[in-house]
């Protein structure tokens, strides 16, 4: 068993209790299988919440900060966002409307995000966003130069109140429900790669990298 | 081209504003082909983003509000939420790791969220959530009796304040790096369905309906 982060009152799973996992492990692994978080913040009152690509790197989550720039603005030393990331895993089919349900897993982190300056730090996030998604593409394209690197505005979120819902499983029927003549289960999905699109620049003499030939999610 | 919702300071897109698209029928489009959107709203400060099943009917989103109970304690006569819908289409691989980017179609929708007390909206909203997901199930699954319709938190938030962002396409690389021995082009993927697993108490005289027959996303 992983180490457990004692949920606040703000990271308990208030409905279905019984589907809130607190164990950095389980966390962990559904922040490395999402590659996109929607983040949300507050401005004059008003939340958004805002699609964008992020990695962990040990006990953060480094996210674009480009996507937020109306929360940028505000920033300073740091404001509230959560940060949400959801698998969608399957629709679960009960016999009543009711009982319809999804399996997923997701993790709400919640804290002050922070800019990150330190152009050693800005490069380790890239590097894993990179090879999160891609391991190799990093050392096989351009590496960010130092312009780049500046104008590439990067957030830290420590992940110190964080927590993860996960449904899985079959539906749960009413009991006298079973007896009708419903079919019921589960359509799981994942996401699926499709063929990779060569550039029209990319000179066809180049090969397919290997770490392309192996992508599957 | 069908009519535009003008933007305002809060949806106009920003960064990358030639990936801003505001009429209608884009919109509903991706709303349309969403399943699961991102609630974001505040309490005390502080904001959550929760992740849930929607459908549009209408100029409207209705909205599961059971995943949002602390949102629903502190509602009364509306609060501002954000709606956020994400379609990942792609990874966008360029020859510098600047570049890199993803397609995705996004739609974020600002307002205040209502209850919606009338039983037969309820019903309505119930309705667009299940058919839209298995166009067919509604009618082949026990539908909702009072109780459970009591029971069942739907909120409805008006599409008057609302814009989607767009990218599509391949990578957009520096003049320059053309000319480097790098693979670039992009990644398509999609949600893709399995086969649907029978729950173990439905008699397998029970045939798997049509509608999932055919289902695929």
């Amino acid at each position: 068993m992983s180490e457990i982060v004692p949920p606040t009152e703000r990271t308990r799973v208030v409905r279905e209790p019984q589907r809130g996992v607190y164990d950095r492990e389980s966390i962990y692994k559904i922040l490395d299988e999402g590659f996109v978080c929607h983040v949300g913040f507050s401005v004059d009152g008003q939340p958004y919440v805002i699609p964008t690509l992020f990695a962990r790197v040990g006990e953060a989550i480094y996210f674009h900060g480009s996507a937020a720039s109306r929360m940028l603005r505000n920033l300073g030393e740091g404001i509230p966002v959560c940060i949400t990331v959801t698998l969608a895993d399957g629709f679960v089919l009960a016999r009543s409307v009711f009982n319809h349900s999804m399996n997923y897993r997701s993790v709400v982190a919640l804290g002050k995000a922070m800019i990150v300056d330190a152009p050693t730090e800005k490069l380790g996030a890239l590097h894993a966003f990179t090879d999160k998604i891609l391991p190799g593409r990093w050392n096989d394209a351009r590496q960010p130069n130092e312009k780049e690197l500046k104008a590439t505005n990067i957030l830290r979120l420590p992940l110190t109140e964080v927590s993860a819902k996960v449904r899985s499983g079959p539906p749960i029927d009413d009991d006298a429900d079973y007896a009708l003549p419903v079919w019921a289960g589960v359509i799981p999905f994942h996401v699926a790669a499709d063929a990779p699109i060569r550039d029209e620049g990319c000179d066809p003499a180049i090969p397919l990298p290997q770490y392309l030939q192996n992508f599957k999610r």
